[in-house]
């Protein structure tokens, strides 16, 4: 059977939910307060899982030095302290919300994580809100 | 894949563990201190989870409103600051345990919920002590 | 200098708030939803506090062990799954609010514990909830 | 004695740390990453402590449901989902670190909460970093 | 519909990654700090989560008060304020990772639970790092 | 008046509590399990807490890079994955209980404070056992 390892990292970002092709009326009736064209942020936790075997060498799935060294470059390089809307490419055609950002996050770590690993990604957006991908 | 989004939300309210079917000695024995019939009670943290696909539109598996709107419709507003035992009428031919509170609570947001989307329930009675439904 | 050691406990509770001397709608002006006369519960975090100087042949302010006993004795077994206002003879005659709870786990404390060590109690109602006593 | 009670809240905010005073470099070595001209943002937690003598009548140094409607409408409703620098009049002319907000916070309460009650901020701006005020 | 029951509970533990079949340099460079000869250790916090059928005359899927009984007698008192390398068998021939801790908590568990119970471990070696058996 | 900011930070450690002026059974009655001779350990966290005016230029106490810079130069890493009784030349002659451990992690970050900010150190064992000094 095998296990499944979790690291959480997080970052601060700022954000804005806006749908280009409404007009100012759908989008404020849809994402309300979150429509603030001033932006707003969130204190992001990220849980990355990986799922794999035991290598009875080191008694890891993954050494999570390694693991945490792939979060910070794939990740919160990208995304601490900045505007996701703004600073972020794949934020200019993608609303930012948390189910938007996790797909985001797990596509980068999958590009480099050895393929006989399975990946799991978990954002919070607040301590009551959060998303996890794939479900 | 679908993305799982998690909403939290809490309500307290007073229980007691009895069957009615047993005499006083067996209740004491299996419910132990949990059998107090002058009721104690608990501050139960609800995780609501729904599974979907992400709307290309909003960016949402559910608007996280509306999921609040239906947690308070549904369950919040029917067993916060009650007595479950005698103000829930679910609980008059079942036993108020973290299991079953959890299956009605299921049953309740189910009815409304689009079918398209998948629902889980998680209820924390404790810090220590939580069940999830389905499993 | 002097050190504080903090010590964390909890005990499951249900409890009413309502003042005998008013009339119902007075107690349901003044307590709403906690007026409930079916009682609702909490899950109580109470955080036992004491100031003194270090021993230099344990290294302790007061063992941990020692001050485990003491809530147990003096609070937990008093108060886990009762009914506070049915069965704890101290809030016969004052309201069982978190401030009231407070001030009477600390007189139950201070009467065991030695003179001189100082004593604070912080009692968790819920995470959003909490009281100090003394201030 | 006096007795403590804490109500907690939260809301979310965009912030940039700058001072108008300072040329890009200045800032940049003081500030860091907390510069970034497109902002950045936090779920602000938000302690307000009040202290008081225990009313005999209700158990209560302040009704909760009084307390968080102050907190409701002197903080959170001019700050959540906001970009501070922009939006809030009290940062044109100061910069919304942790202290400062923890201070406009106190200010803004100060002025509507009974004269006889003392006042405590605590203003956490990640897990890891918070401020009281006064200290 | 089956129902997933957890309970929290934890232990202190020394340990050290090593693996004897390597040499100094080899240690040093996979396990880092972890390699520490003199130990270091950690608070173990471990749920075990129980998935079965409810049964209808308790409303338990199993009584928390035999889990945690089953924990203390079959984990805790094994783990709690040992050296892992030294005092345990079972990590004389395998390394205490968090990984392989869990799977050795499974097995105990597993073998004293009834058939008819599934089983999941989940091992926190600290807030940041956590594991699950089975994935 | 002043502003307190305070800043989480962790280490690992292993320890044991022994007076070696004491018997084995003197020290076994008064440490029990905390005096396995082959060491046990926790996770320690550590808030580091300061005390001073706002610096009007900066809306800083103190800057929080320097500070998490401090606590790393002058805790962190003179503590984290070491062996307390082994590695710390302040446990030789004390005896390494939470209180001892926050006094030497006081006296260190003392040395390197500006003197016109106050300081104050908490350090949780576990999640239910923390201490404070100075009180």
């Amino acid at each position: 059977m095998k296990v499944k390892v979790n690291r959480k990292a997080h970052f601060n970002a700022a954000h804005r939910l806006f749908n280009p092709n409404w007009d100012d009326a759908k989008n404020q009736e849809i994402f309300g307060l979150c429509n603030n064209p001033y932006f707003h942020g969130h204190n992001y936790n990220l849980v990355v899982s990986v799922i794999g075997e035991v290598d009875p060498d080191t008694g890891y799935v993954i050494d999570m030095k390694i693991l945490k060294d792939i979060i910070e470059n794939e990740v919160t390089s990208k995304l601490d302290h900045k505007n996701l809307n703004m600073e972020v490419k794949e934020f200019a055609t993608q609303i930012p919300t948390a189910e938007n950002i996790a797909i985001v996050c797990y596509n980068w770590i999958r590009e480099v994580l050895p393929e006989n690993l399975e990946l799991k990604i978990t954002l919070f957006e607040t301590e009551r809100n959060w998303v996890e991908y794939p479900a």
